[in-house]
């Protein structure tokens, strides 16, 4: 309800004032205990729920898993572990399980994705993390053209996918170790480049943070950064960036 | 000169393999001894130069304005100085400057913007920063709504800009200090945020490094974040989303 | 015995000189041999001790829980395992153990609680640690209201909760990740603050760093900020504070 | 206006429905183009406005000074300068500045103070900061204690305080170097302490990091940590404890 | 042999310039392949080999304590396991094993340790360092007080102990969490502390950094500081000073 | 294909455009889908490509030494475990594998090496990185000396093998703990020195940081750095500098 | 007043219970208001007070030299400026400044020093904290030998000073840069060696703080570390062990 | 004199046993008080002493130009400042300065360089960086190529270069902001590469450590890494190789 009409609604008397306070305060999420489902988040954003596995119950992973598939036929889940599908999958026989980029989803039926966004990672070592941004753009809508193992220590594999790259509305760049992809690839193309620096690497690379570190400091323009392995963050601005080219 | 087009000439006889050759690793850029020129940058990126003015010789500054003026009728500078200002402003009559955010620009026909990009920040504070980020969307092209002093301490002040926001093609979320401003944003809105740390603030703020972890830590969705005080970056990214948006 | 006391009964006679100084010296703890019980810890500080659970051995633990709840009745400890609750459970019937907060008390004869602590936590992930300190003051005596699971990516959840937040004589804002919810708290209400980062997130939160860092450099007044995951330490001085309320 | 009597006004005709929403949405501060005054902020938080002196411009500040005098027949800002102090106090000639802390304030009919704060500082090189935080807890009402020079290093000087220190409803512990000093009081005491690090000290303290990490980690309870230097800070939510122990 | 030995011996034909040059590039340790016993050691050090058992294989270990009791009569190993205890005892009947401390020796013939050193440590945990300390320098022949568990929070435990702490030639202070008391104890006595920061606690501790840190930082004269958890090399050092003072 | 030759052919009528296009983008590479075989690699900079067996699944660990053993008659792997050791072993019975460099390779016809590399360590626990970036450098042809357990701390076991150092093209310094070795080799030799630091340590090594950063800082010249236990890395850039000196 | 002699003055009634009180705490300081002077300074630690003239104001320096040299005929301050040391010469005409170690003092009396302290110092830039530890000692009571310039990229010069340094009953090694010296005078000498990290160096020597860590993780036994540039720590810690080692 | 040719000489008779003892110990540096010349630094290392001219007092500076003119006909000093110059100029006329790499030589006769070096930066703000390597590198007798202004984020630029890189002995890749630049040419290339971080650039780059940790987290093989800013460091390394290849 949006504040106009229940204004409105209390303007004509269909609405007592107590009434409009509480719906004032509590619209937007359902309170169960422990947690508060934010209900108005898919009307706000344009985008539904997804469940972050990693960390939750066993029990009460099924149970959201089975609530979302009954609201909206279907469900997406992040860093599930292969334990947690076969729990879902027991319940939910659709339920489908990728053990790279760890993503565990009920989606049966699919549409072709809109638009086009270009997930390209450095090595074979970043691609669990450029799976889930490709796996997370493809569950809201988009295309996606993956370009995969071209990093910048053989810049010629880079190079020869230049018009694929700059055909996409947005571009994910995955890279551990130095990061340097994204400054490349901003340096390349028209459209935005988000950047995605990985845990892989070793020594002074910092869990990360040293690819963080280069992709905040690019010299080229159109880059924004987020977190390290947050491929899921990625693929959910791709999105964004996408629809608003496509619409 | 494409290379489809270049190798038909040099099969039809109009190109030698030597003209081919230089042609191929000279497209794109004029060498100017200590400099190389990437000319072929604004085509690729659909952007134009922009100069950096901070740490430039007098002497080099103003030809670099001079020439990019006779080349484009318009140029954009960030980071200058009022001294530097004089210096321009004494050989380009139409030269403006503004103390605030910093930008020396020479911009005599302004054409509307197009689109809508929110620029949104914490304190008074942040507004150097934010109005460098709103000063290049404008000369990028875009249409700014531009909503400071906004910061979470004082959350009424924010949520009644939430159609203002929500409006926009992509907000930019300008915050120094403990840089929460991105989260509550990320929060209301449909379309992406570009999150710009500032080293605004004390003590423990790390000249920024405090709000650039909170930005990429945020826990909203749709966030993506740019350097320390990088408003060029922002207005430069946001601009490229805007486009998509309104083409 | 305070030292006006026994400077009387030294010059009445009634103490020799020797046994005035070990007196001074000694008083306020009995030494054990490998520790030194601070005996006068709760006259001094108006609370009684609490057991660190983590890292003791079997033996020592229970021990400690027998003679605690010898003396007092009741007992009380933090970051205890499921394993240590066998063991205490074994020798004190009355045993109880929340393998959320991971308490482990004995407290059989509960009172209700006095004034008002508000614990806010922003995820559900932040829960252990909000329980904790909810348990923390709750043993101390003071009455909780628990209000979890209302983040700023969605701030119509905290803000439906204005009211129950102001209402407290303190609040404890248990926030992870980027850690804006103090900041938001802090701007909503005219007591006291406590914050408490968490460790929960991944990349670059730096276990919990990053979201300390949110919280010392807050734009809003009132708020203090105890160690990371640190719930008992903000139960306690959030006790102190609304002792001093209801006093 | 509060809401519940906003929406009476609605219902009985007295208000129209764009009224009401302007209403709603604009309650609670004044836009002033560049800044949006939080001028529900006192009503909110029961403490008035204060002015960070820092890095305003001379016009702004003497306009900010002069605005709320007029409104409030005194006002109080921190991190001045003395030219500041000269600019306002040919405006306003009842204007008072104390170099050490920094503070200029108009406060003319001064009252005398509530409750007690103990206001206790490591070294002489600390009062600034220890100034800072007492005389903002004085501006905002209470009665302050000061203990200076009172370091860890010649603990006697300490320890002959207190029963002056106990005395207190709060204990504000300003120290930088190692900072050590928080938590030697934390064992004295049974009020809440709000620990301060300073940046006094010079290579490994690391600008006040190391003595904001001592006091974050103390081993004793009841203490929690504000932003290196942020005297103010400390003596705001010090008033806010005094003022739940002395209303 | 020492060089002016080798000269003259040089001189009156007794030795070879060929076994010259072997002798004094040689002098001072053996080869073995993998690795360099650095047999001069004790003689330009004054103080046996010790094994740092940690990591090392299980044969090696057993080979080093048999080879070392043969020549010396005793043998002394840090940070062993229990496994490597059971090792060495299957071959060296009189081996001892710690498991607080963590050290394995082989001793049979104590003899009275000469001097003082007090270890003084601030809560129970920090014992394991501690007793490294502490039996390090028993070992290599000084006498030592102990003195735990006398952490700052609880100040008059510490300074009830004052008259032993101030007796010793040298104090070492053990301390993990906010490692507050190097400081206080610098201010109590003439002679040298030697500080030792422990990586107990949680959170901000950063694994022992942030005592580092504050031990480095020490507003008292009179500290230095060694490696976190590095009790061995506290020993060592507080007996060189013990020493000097009992020669 | 050379990029004259192909335009030569494209002249002369013998290659199409297209496949001209489609030559020039797909020289230097193998795509296979999820991997881009950097095929022009070993042209390119005179080393064949090696395996990094880290986290690398079985059956494609497999797949990978078989394939470079078809084609090279050689493969050499770095980082192994004693199972992938088992599993290449049961394919290529001419395996081997060294448990403490972790390398595991098939290199049946050895030739002798060339040139002079010497590979100088700290400390025994220092060998596994040495020994990996020894046999690498092996691998790539070169001679190499071996020169561990020199520390600094025993520094005449160093100075006595001044000779052996000052003869190699190139010296690989290993350490960890503080890493001085490079400062005092670098002062020796009038060769560059690769400086490796490693992980070795405990405290305040920050897994190796901090003896990156001493390398880093040396005040002697002639030393270069890498990553953080990279062995392979130091010897890669020791054989290019081995090979310049004797080809 | 020992408290064993206050006890017996109030039993024997020469002293009042209040008296009593007084004393017991007010002894070993004087309250000057803003200061609380440390008169039991001296008698607790056996040094006399030092001022550190960092920051002070003219007025208050130059009235803390005149009432010491009143006092105790000698005066030693450090960090002292030309500025400072001119108004302290204008009162105290046997005042001395030395611009290197920037040591401003007052001591017409020398006496010849006891025992023997090497201060050791890798580079001419190191000198001035090298200085102001030697000089610290010196006027402590100590004698010194100096030995600079002998860092470890050219180990010939530290070498052939091993005997001098050797006789030293404690070894001040001072270095910036990398800081490697100190683990090789450890490696040499049989007693005691304080490091001192400089900041002098530049790039990723983080002002000092890169040597500190070096000499922390030191391989070498017997180095313990104090902060930053700390030459007056250094030298008043080496004071108490050559202090013991000649009494 | 070599330690054999002194043995020789003890023996029969030409040199006493304190002569030698001398010899052995003096060898190789000048002992002026405050420094020790290192004057056997040239023949151990091959390369002439270098100024740093940065600090240096200017009486001493003139005289280390006069003295090391006089001994070899030439000097060379880095980090200069116009004012030092000067004072240089005045006394020796031929001296020259270039205020980009502020490098102040005397060099009259300069020789061809042999070999070849190609230095390689990525902005023009590196410039001073990288002129500062290769004017090392040339006095050192090398010749260099520069390559400037071929940053990533235009990669054709530097990909137009890739035959005059390839053709050097050595590439020193100076980059600050994100540094990608050395990943990128260490892809392309047979020989060495010596990475410079600079500082150039802002916010999170940290002053260059984020630079630096690009590069030793590259993911190309062939690079190692001096310390930020560099130049002269990266200039004698990179002598050195080029020296090996040309001998």
């Amino acid at each position: 309800m949006e504040l106009r009409e229940l204004l409105e609604k209390l303007k004509d008397g269909s609405l007592s004032i107590d009434d409009a306070i509480e719906n004032i305060n509590a619209a937007g999420y359902t309170d169960m205990g422990f947690a508060k489902l934010d209900t108005s988040r898919e009307q706000r954003s344009g985008f539904p729920e997804v469940i972050f596995c990693s960390g939750k119950t066993d029990e009460y992973l099924v149970s959201i898993y089975r609530k979302m598939v009954e609201n909206d036929g279907r469900a997406f889940g992040t860093r599930a572990t292969a334990h947690q599908f076969g729990l879902v999958k027991a319940e939910i026989s659709s339920a489908e399980y990728d053990p790279v980029s760890r993503i565990l989803k009920v989606d049966p039926v699919r549409q072709e994705g809109a638009g086009c966004i270009a997930v390209v990672s450095a090595g074979t070592a970043d691609i669990p993390v450029a799976e889930e941004a490709a796996q997370t753009a493809e569950y809201f809508g988009a295309r996606v053209e993956r370009i995969y193992d071209v990093g910048v220590s053989g810049i010629h594999r880079l190079l020869s996918q230049t018009d694929r790259i700059r055909s996409a509305n947005c571009v994910i760049a995955v890279a551990g170790m130095e990061g340097a992809l994204a400054s490349v690839i901003g340096g390349l193309v028209k459209n935005p480049v988000i950047a995605v620096p990985t845990s892989v690497g070793y020594g002074a690379n910092l869990q990360g943070l040293s690819a963080l570190l280069t992709m905040i400091n690019s010299c080229a323009n159109g880059i924004a950064v987020v977190n390290i392995d947050n491929g899921y963050g990625a693929g959910y601005i791709a999105t964004q960036i996408n629809r608003l080219a496509t619409r």
